[in-house]
């Protein structure tokens, strides 16, 4: 099953661009992941229509109304978008999702990363403990984790490896197996050798087979490389079309101002140049 | 006393612009007059937050909203805005108010003028009965009425002058008074010669002292005749800056598409470029 569009986001931009996307009547995926800037919001005193609303209440709300409007809401994470002929195939943990056009509405992308971890994605890093986990049967695999669903990633390698966790930032890590060590260290960089894939730390280092970087959100620009980049923010023109033909974005992620109307202003201008640009390659 | 921003129009682009506004803390007057484009929409299915919300609602609750925040909300056409020194004055009926900037969101701009019209504007035509009647005492005038206030501005009028009235288009004039003759006739344009001004409609003519054309919204190029517009929409940059300093648009006058998330975005952004505006005009 085709989707016409995949919005990656479900924060204002995102359910805004899923709203005008079924109002033209595209059938429309809306992946999410980690709690955004938005929920994280105490109170919003300038949304037109809702007064003073917390950013909990804005997201439940406008999320209940996508899904009225016909949407499919879904969480997952995702962790690649390839481009496939004139479609998109979304990787979303063990599935993949194919759609015409892609809406990125995924917020600030603050993500930063470890030195050489995108240089070797794929090359003894991995991203995704579903995907990967088999490869390292009877190994030793480090996990790099920052909260979200990392303690539950670690969990399921543990059960086919053996784990070292380490984490990136604080986070609760009481759910952690008995089986795990915990690497009580800043990770700084990881480095592929002759003895394996070697974690490096601030103040040591940990060699094991594969190394599995788990955080709850992905860079723009990892997700889908060929992205162009301005000045820290995802470059589209006035219609909210990246330089990626049938890829289009909004809200924080494409720059300032950090603004609820901005962003549910820029999901609907996305959506409907999303519809149009579906509607012209069926004419192609 | 001098606002920091005045906003012509309170519809989804005005209303997000002055809650924006005042979230900066500036002064702000919102005036607004007729209908607006929302106030007619039934129903509205793609707002985030505000399921199936209609018009009439939206502007409900935005306008109350924007009260709460501290800004003025006052009705009245605004007929002139001129630049004087580094602010603007803004004529509206008989009153002037004062701002260091101007946010124009005054929806569509499908005002069609008489020939002739703007160009005898100010030598015997007039937009505002309660500014000029008074040169009119004792004479003959015709007023060129399209509802909103047209039949009152025609019955005030009539207390000073002789008064004929031509409707531009079909609406209620059972209020007139009943000195008031009606010319059943379409107008088309204006002229003046020796005998005075003349009504030139598609089968009569009809000559008088001076010629009212009183409609409930005026076109942007005759608010402000520098404005600068591309493809029948005010020109703006990202910024929802126009072409004359201190001057910013948002909503569905500077063009497509004609969305309410669309418009609340742009008069979020407007406010914003606004207040950054007067903070650098107060330093230089």
């Amino acid at each position: 099953m085709k989707y016409d569009v995949i919005i990656v986001g479900a924060g204002p931009a995102g359910c805004s661009a899923a709203l005008t996307a079924r109002q033209r009547n595209l059938k429309t995926l809306v992946l999410y992941n980690a709690e955004g800037a938005m929920e994280k919001a105490h109170r919003v005193d300038n949304y037109p229509g809702m007064p003073n609303v917390s950013g909990k209440e804005f997201v439940k709300i406008t999320r209940e109304q996508l899904v009225e409007a016909g949407a499919e809401l879904r969480k997952g994470l995702v962790q690649k978008i390839m481009p496939v002929g004139g479609s998109f195939s979304c990787l979303v943990e063990n599935d993949i999702y194919e759609a015409s056009s892609i809406i990125l509405a995924c917020g600030t992308a603050r993500v930063k990363t470890l030195k050489n971890e995108e240089e070797l994605l794929g090359q003894g890093v991995s991203y995704c403990a579903t995907c990967d986990g088999m490869f390292y049967r009877g190994k030793t695999v480090i996990v790099v984790g920052a909260g979200g669903e990392s303690v539950e990633e670690a969990n399921y390698l543990a059960e086919l490896a053996t784990v070292k966790y380490c984490p990136e930032r604080k986070h609760d890590i009481s759910g952690l197996n008995d089986s795990i060590t915990v690497i009580d260290d800043k990770p700084l960089s990881i480095e592929k050798s002759a003895e394996g894939m070697k974690l490096v730390c601030d103040k040591s280092e940990h060699v094991a087979d594969g190394i599995f970087v788990i955080r709850p959100a992905i860079a723009p620009t990892q997700l889908l490389p060929e992205l162009e980049v301005k000045d820290g923010s995802v470059y589209v023109d006035k219609d909210m079309a990246t330089n990626v033909k049938g890829v289009f974005a909004a809200g924080d992620m494409v720059g300032q101002p950090l603004q609820v109307a901005k962003a549910t202003g820029e999901g609907n201008i996305a959506a409907l140049s999303a519809a149009k640009y579906i509607k012209q390659a069926e004419n192609d």
